[in-house]
């Protein structure tokens, strides 16, 4: 029996987002350093819901409606912000059964951009197998975005893209014929043995650092310590809870 | 001593070029299936210059003027134009001395979009060790810019792209804060003892497999076959001999 087989699919930048249109598809977005890490974290520490949103007006004005906001341009925490974009701010005291307001300088952005898809989920390192699963389950095309940075190829969203893409196409349903699909597997199979390490050469690692900003590498790259699938729904990312394993 | 270094730079995608914006930069275009092939091939056998068109009609408007068209589009040849993308239709005995108009699916359109910056120059594996020397004599930054595939990374313009990168990065004039040069290097290391078998998967291959066109694979992956750069001025692709090892 010929499968219907489905495509994997991994974009590089969301400026070449238009060339992967398939509104049949499912999207996961991927920002390591550290968007969707926070996204992730916020709901494993029980955020209700959260709201992206892409400007620094857009992230004011729901400051000024009372919202809690987390809000950051390149790495630096707006004035009129609650807090930034680590991962470690968003702790269970200060996000537990609230909505929260996000807006960062890529990761939110490429969470909005991707929204005409069927449907659109976010991923990181901490909710990796998860993901997987949850795309398996989807049964759709999925491209996976990588939100890089300011439009560039990151390195460390690739590599994650990888490990997807690699866990995806190990289940018959799917295939690819995507050049970056298989040098994001190709790089992540390069990476996994000492996943910190390759990483250390990453753009993003040295501004990081130099911000000060770099206690949240090791954080960002630690796999599976979540099920929960943070999906976006009318305008809002909400959580699911994947049961690992169940394709 | 401390060096001004020089960045190296590689870009994926034309249509994320803007990020690259350096005006004071040389680019190198590289599109190894097979518009960049083809060009170091046509000037190995004497062509006397090569005029990149980027558009169907102005390839068309040449062609009544009388001058010899190479032109394709998917890689099918256009009706109108004397032969299409193959390296093998440059023969000594087609364009031995003469002005032959050139229009393609990706890389002639690269080379235009690149002619803003310092210099533009061709790269293939053909002159790969010929373009390192060029970039290094240059002693500016360089922009190695992918052709892809309408906008799509590809595998095969990536990994000749590291090649070119790990080159240049050897001479410490050289360095890079940039992951997709970082990445391509990755990918040529991985490619490099086999680059036919590591090509065997990459999208255009598939491509050119199903139009009949792949016989061109192995002379377009050869590495050295000449020194000559062809360079862009004035709108016109014109030959320049490089003494390789002199930097």
């Amino acid at each position: 029996m010929e499968y219907d087989q489905k495509r994997v699919e991994v974009c590089f930048s969301p400026a070449v987002f238009d060339c992967f249109q398939n509104p049949e598809a499912v999207v996961v977005v991927v920002d390591v350093l550290r968007a969707t890490s926070a996204i992730c974290a916020a709901f494993m520490n029980g955020v209700e819901s959260i709201i992206p949103v892409g400007t620094v007006s857009e992230a004011k004005e729901y400051k000024e409606k009372g919202y809690l906001v987390a809000a950051e341009r390149d790495g630096i925490v707006l004035d009129f912000a609650d807090f930034g974009n680590s991962p470690y701010n968003f702790s269970q005291e200060r996000v537990k059964g609230k909505t929260i307001v996000y807006s960062t300088t890529n990761g939110t952005q490429a969470v909005r951009l991707a929204s005409p898809c069927h449907a659109v989920a976010v991923g990181s390192f901490l909710n990796l197998t998860a993901i997987s699963s949850w795309i398996i389950n989807q049964n759709r095309d999925v491209v996976i975005l990588c939100a890089g940075w300011k439009n560039r190829f990151s390195l460390e969203d690739t590599v994650l893209a990888g490990a997807i893409a690699k866990n995806v196409l190990e289940h018959p349903s799917y295939s690819t014929v995507c050049d970056s699909t298989l040098a994001a597997i190709d790089l992540w199979n390069l990476a996994q043995p000492d996943i910190l390490g390759y990483i250390e050469k990453a753009a993003q690692r040295s501004r990081l650092r130099k911000s000060g900003l770099d206690d949240v590498i090791g954080f960002c790259h630690t796999p599976d310590l979540t099920n929960i699938i943070p999906v976006y729904s009318n305008g809002i990312l909400v959580p699911l809870v994947e049961q690992v394993g169940v394709c």
